[in-house]
Order: C-alpha cells, then sequence, then structure tokens
C-alpha cells in the first residue's frame, strides 16, 4: 500500500480489548498505517491496548499493552478510543469517560448500546465527540451508516434481518441435514460457531440488542432491548423444519423492526396520532423465495423497506474478527477524519419518540402444527375453533394417518392474542392430541 | 409524520431539473418538512426550481419556478443546491458555481461526475463546501457512502455490479424468454424501460460512467470513463443465452473494478512498486448460481470483495424517480446537518494513484462459440489452436451435426490479446465456419 508524506499532527489510538476483533484492528493500525494516514490526513498512532492478561504474548511490544484501561482512556495524546473488549462494566463507564472527554468512540458493543445509547450519545453531545458504531450490527455489513445518513431523507417501514450468525448456522444447518438441533448445536459448539454458554445467541439476547439498535435508527426513536419481544431457537425442532419444508419454506431467526399504525381507540397518523413501533425477535418460517431465505450459515443479511427506497438488501459477513474489525476502522477513519478536519457525526435522533407496539398487537400469519386424532370431522372441528376466534385460515393440510396423523394450519394475518387464545382452545380439545408448534410466517406478500 | 418545534436557521434549497428525480425530491420536501427538519436540526426551504418550460403545470406556486438556473444558484438565501438536470453542460458549471460559492451540492449526475469529479471536488475542498452524490450510482441503494467511509479502514479489491436497469431488463428478458435482442428493446421502449435513444444505456456509456466513480472511490485513484473499457449489449443474441443457460449460466451487463497486480517487468507490491486497477463494463456469462445471476429487470446490485470486509451485496432498486430522491434526500439531509452542525463530508481521496491496467493485460475466462464443419478432427485443430497461443480450455462442448455443428469452448484466465490472436486464427481456419460469439465468463472460482 502506498501513502502521502505530509499530514497532519498525530492521532492518538486506544484500544480496549485484544480478543479477536482487538487483535485484528491492532494488525491494521499497524501494517497499513501508511494508507491510514492517508486516508485520514494525519497519522494514527496506537498509544496502547487494554488486555485483561498483561503476560500472554500478543505480538506486541510490552509498553503498549497495559490493564488499567481507565488510564490508558485519560492519556492526553488518546483522541480515539476503539471500545470492543463487550460487555456492559467497565465498558459503559470507559466509554463514558472517553467522551465526556472529548475523544471520539468507536464501539462494537450491541449489548451495551442497545441499553445505553442515549446516555452515551449525550455525553458525545455535550462534549462534541463522535460515537460510531457500525459494527455493532451485522459485522462488516454497512447497515447502520445506510440507516442513519443514506435513508436520512425516507421513511423506513421495516427492517427485517438475519442478524445472529449462530442461530442461522444452527437452522441453516438443520434445513439441510434435518438434524436435530441439539446435535446441531454440539457441532456449532465444536466448530467455534458457537460460544461453550449459548444462551445469549441461541435465545435471542443478541438479535434482540440488535433489534434495538436498528428499530432505534429505523424509526427515529429510543428503543431498548426491553422493548423487544424475543424468542430463540432453542425449541426449533427437525419436524418443524421439515414442515416448514413442506409448505414451500424455511425457519429463520429473523429480527423484525415494524412501523405499525395506532392502537385500537389511539388517533391514527392521519388525525394527527402516530403511527407504533413493532420490535421483535422469533424464529419464523419465510418462504424459500424471499431473499432472506438463501442466506446460510454464519452470513447475515439484512432488507429494508422505504418508501421512496423501495426494498433494498445488504448481505454479508455479519460475525468474525476480520469482518468486524473492518466495521470498525471504517467508523475510526471517519471519528479520526472529524478530528482533523473539524466535522462531526450525525448525532442521535430520537425526535419521532413513536411509541412501541406490544406483541399481542401485532399482527402476522402462523403456522399451527397439531397432533389429531385420525377420525372424520377433526379438521372441521379445528377450523372452526380458528374461525370462533376471528382466525382467518389461509390453509389446512392433513398428513399422515392413525396415530400419527397431523394438521398442519397457516393462517392469514392475526393478531397474537388471538392466535394465543386459540391455541389454547386447541390444545384442551380431544381430537387434539398435542399442538405439536406454534411458528409465525413471515415475508409472504398473503 | 412528526417533527420538533425549535429549529435553526433556515437552509435554502435550490433543485435544478423538475423530471422524475426532481419531482419526487420536491414533493418529499414540501410533504415530509416537519421530519427533515427535525433530522437536520433546522428547516430546509425550497427557494426555487430551475425548469427549461415554465409554462407547464407542476404543481408548484409560480413564484418557485425558473428558467434562470445561473441566478437561482447565486441566490444569498440559497445553501445548499441538488442537480438532477444530467449532462455535462450546463450542469458543470452550475455546480462549480455553487460550491466556489462555498453551497454544498448534492447530484446525480454520473456522467458528470466519471469526467470531472476531479474539478467539482477540488472547488468544494476551497471553499469547504460538501459534495454528495449517492444517487450517482445505483439510485436507492447506499454504495458510495459504503465505499467512502464504511470500508475506508479496508483494502477494496474488487467491485461487480449490476448497474444499469435498461440492459438488465433486457437481458433477463431475454434468458427467460429465449425472445431477440431487437424485440425486447422493442418492449422496453413501449414499457418506458428503455428510453427512445437507447444508446448510453444498451453500449454501455452509462455502466461505464458509473463503473468510473465506483473504481476512484475503492481504489483511492482519480478513474475517469475513459479509462473504462466498454463493451455493450447490442450485439448480445438469443443464441449466446441459449448456449449461456446450456453451460448452467446466464449473460449480465457488468460494471468491474478489480485491483490486478503489476504490468509485466513493473516492481510489484511488494517490491514497492503499485497494484493497477482494471475497469471494465462488458456483457458476460455469469453462473447461475452466482449472488448477481438472480438479479432481475429493472433492479441492480454490486457485489464488494475486500481484505477484511469478505463479499458484501448491496441489492436494490437501481433507477426511477423515487429511489433516486431517497439517495439524493439522504445526501441533503447530510449536507444540511453539515451545514447546521459545522460538519464536512469526506473529500476525495485519490492519493493512491494507482495506474491503469490496459484491456489487453487483464486476465478473464472465455466462452467462445464457434460454427464448424462437421468432421472428424476439428474439435483437436481448434484445441490446437488455444494451446498455441497459450489459452488453456477448461471444457469444449459439441453440438449439433452437419451445417448446424457448433463447438462451444471455456477457457481458463487468459489474457484479452491472447485470446484475441487466437480468435483471429480460428476465424480463418478452414473447418471453422465462423466464430459466432466471444463473451467473457466472470463469477467463477476456477
Amino acid at each position: 500500500m502506498t501513502g502521502t508524506k505530509d499530514a497532519g499532527r498525530p492521532l492518538g489510538v486506544a484500544v480496549l480489548g485484544m480478543g479477536t476483533v482487538g487483535t485484528e484492528v491492532v494488525r491494521v493500525l499497524r501494517d497499513h498505517a501508511d494508507d491510514l494516514r492517508s486516508r485520514v490526513g494525519a497519522p494514527l498512532v496506537l498509544r496502547g491496548v487494554a488486555v485483561r492478561d498483561i503476560s500472554k504474548d500478543r505480538g506486541l511490544p510490552a509498553e503498549l499493552l497495559t490493564t488499567d484501561a481507565s488510564a490508558l482512556v485519560a492519556r492526553d495524546d488518546v483522541d480515539l478510543v476503539v471500545e470492543v473488549m463487550g460487555g456492559i462494566d467497565p465498558a459503559r463507564k470507559l466509554i463514558g469517560d472517553a467522551l465526556n472527554a472529548g475523544k471520539s468512540v468507536v464501539t462494537a458493543n450491541k449489548a451495551l448500546l442497545a441499553d445505553y445509547t442515549g446516555e452515551l450519545a449525550a455525553a458525545a453531545e455535550g462534549s462534541r465527540a463522535d460515537l460510531y458504531f457500525e459494527a455493532a450490527v451485522a459485522g462488516a455489513i454497512p447497515v447502520v451508516r445506510p440507516l442513519i445518513q443514506s435513508l436520512s431523507g425516507d421513511r423506513v417501514n421495516k427492517v427485517v434481518g438475519i442478524v445472529n450468525g449462530t442461530t442461522n448456522f444452527i437452522l441453516s444447518a438443520m434445513d439441510e441435514t434435518g438434524a436435530a438441533y441439539d446435535d446441531v448445536l454440539a457441532e456449532a459448539t465444536a466448530l467455534g460457531y458457537a460460544e461453550a454458554d449459548p444462551t445469549a445467541d441461541v435465545e435471542g439476547y443478541d438479535a434482540a440488542a440488535k433489534a434495538a439498535i436498528l428499530a432505534s435508527l429505523a424509526f427515529h426513536t429510543r428503543v431498548t432491548a426491553a422493548d423487544v419481544y424475543r424468542e430463540g431457537i432453542s425449541k426449533i425442532t427437525a419436524e418443524d423444519l421439515e414442515t416448514a419444508s413442506a409448505v414451500g419454506c424455511t425457519v429463520k431467526l429473523l429480527a423484525i423492526c415494524e412501523r405499525v399504525s395506532a392502537g385500537p381507540g389511539e388517533p391514527t397518523l392521519e388525525e394527527g396520532g402516530k403511527d407504533r413501533v413493532s420490535v421483535r425477535v422469533y424464529p419464523a418460517l419465510i418462504p424459500r423465495k424471499h431473499p432472506l431465505a438463501s442466506v446460510n450459515g454464519a452470513f447475515n443479511a439484512v432488507v429494508v423497506e422505504a418508501d421512496n427506497a423501495g426494498r433494498l438488501m445488504f448481505y454479508g459477513q455479519g460475525a468474525g474478527g476480520a469482518p468486524t474489525a473492518s466495521a470498525v476502522l471504517g467508523d475510526l477513519v471517519m471519528a479520526a477524519r472529524n478530528k482533523f478536519y473539524g466535522g462531526r457525526a450525525p448525532g442521535e435522533s430520537v425526535y419521532a419518540e413513536l411509541p412501541i407496539a406490544p406483541i399481542g398487537d401485532t399482527p402476522t400469519r402462523y403456522h399451527v402444527n397439531l397432533q389429531v386424532e385420525d377420525r372424520p370431522g377433526v379438521l372441521a372441528a379445528v377450523a372452526d375453533t380458528f374461525a370462533q376466534h376471528g382466525v382467518s385460515i389461509s390453509t389446512v393440510r392433513q398428513q399422515g394417518h392413525g396415530d400419527g396423523a397431523r394438521l398442519v394450519v397457516v393462517t392469514h394475518h392475526a393478531v397474537e392474542s388471538s392466535l394465543a387464545d386459540t391455541v389454547a382452545v386447541l390444545a384442551d380439545m380431544e381430537s387434539v392430541t398435542a399442538v405439536t408448534s406454534v411458528l409465525r410466517l413471515e415475508g409472504t406478500e398473503e
């Protein structure tokens, strides 16, 4: 790589955390210093890296390593802080301290941002520093910046993403091989695609944090993880994938951020009221021809629908050291340019303050799998139960005979509460042996 | 939509041109003023629209329309200029005047940018104004901003895009229906997907301008339209699509921007030399399983490959009034925010100054379609001709008999000049009735 020789005063960089992402960020800072200098206008100089264990050999001069992250952030010669340690504490305080001191921060910390963007953005605003976080959602895929900047003149109506690589690896493998959840999870763990404790991924917490961030940006409204309805994939069975396949679908863990109309009895947008925001993470059936259906393995993709832009899709590697580092370094160059040229990143935009729609109000389609007694009239009785609760049926498919008889019901759009009431009654019916699964169906036009 | 009430001094906007894009930009400026004000921090006020014919009813107050674009740009109360008139003159001078006067400019003008970005960027730099142009490439799809900003800490190696909707509509239709080029072009014209004079689209000029812009951004090197090797689709036949299909491919007009190694005898990157940039637009076979193969109709998509980010794909509507307006308005909000908060857009980055690799040096795979005499030894003679010119064959397929006998040869990577020499000899061979087509093959791993 090449670079110009004349440049401004060096900008000092502190890196907090040296896991896979931090290691790659440090490598690029050192190996590609010339290019970075040319792109920023001034040299980026690594002042230090905060690590937990200073004795481990990381191929770095010892004087660059410290266990005192606070002191590193506070150094006078540190202008920019890269936080890739993860977790809420001490990252929250370190980032706050940096921003309050006027140092710009680049972070990949979705859990922190999902709950504390407001606090951190206020600190950045107060000292005119930048807070960048492209790497917090979907790794190297630019989706934060497009939502904040590119779509700032449009009205976003929906964001649907596959934003967790671990669960997508598991569901893709279950779909391809027909294997059971536990077996595929064990394989994912062995391959390093799942953590020893996979809860944050498989129960949807990671995706929910990302959904909160995406919804905040898309709808100019502060959305936190607590606002996100969340179900994980740990109850998905091989049979779910099989029945999905039978109706031309696969199962994906989706993060869905959607603009929905005002609640019952509330003034609509046209009447001077407000739309609401529905944010939810759950495994759902999607048709195989849907663009997200072919996003397999550890890949991520995000579909954005806006009034004027129409449907956009962003696809790429959503995790891993190098891809995440790419996003971090892009933010770092931009933050450094702002330091050098006197610019500012766009601040938090939460003016719209749209209310959150409860999951019970959110209409979706459902795919209900029932084990039933194999005798005449069962289908009619089941259909009648749906009708009594105002849930309109799109298709019913009867499969198998005798003890293995099953009904697979696909509904039109229904609200969660009506469907829940329907399922409660179905479960009590004598002719219904079991409600095997209830999954949502997304990505159909209906 | 909702908006806050307190805001800064109004920012004046001039819109140059009121075609499909300008009309949509003006509509949003007027209909969504509250949202835009909340996002910018200050009201955006439309000062005027420059049009050619002032007598046409455009649903706007007469005092907003003018035929004097120069005077509109020069108004003291105009802070931001949106150029959506297209063409080189007078757009070039109007944008230059605006930038020289410190007014930020948002433009969708790919032809102008492909040749004059240097001049315009210098004007912007001189007055510390912004020049934004997301809408110039791939309509609503954010690709300019991701290349400039998100990937500014990465090394881009390749950009491959379907960036012209007209030609993609034509090739998609030929692929689906088996129809001839002229028939599909006539249909595209009737449907409004092709202009009365389709030359700029079908001969690849539009895609070449976009390729020049993408290459400039990807490689931090000034690339103009003249640097782009260009072939259009007007010679593509129904038979080309058919033989492509027979080898599991379709045909797409691709804009390819690629980092290639130093020329023969020149120092390599490792020896202190420089990589080169190959920029080319041509119809090429791509495997149906390649992500770009399923981008059909008027849609656009751009694939970016970078060292750390890996392969990213951006997909959406690449043309049309509303999608292009979405990109223009996103830029406008960013330019206006910079005016309000005192920020700056990233300026032109051309420090790398990589040389352009001539097309003759650029290795690609080829798909050569020959009409041959149906007698023993022809295949061997043809294969020998390829071998004599150092072009390695991947597969040969013999089709038909008698007068209709054909050979379809797919090569491994070969440089253009070797292939051209091969084809010249083939054309002179007695047993070769005709070289029916020579198309490149892209998107294979080989």
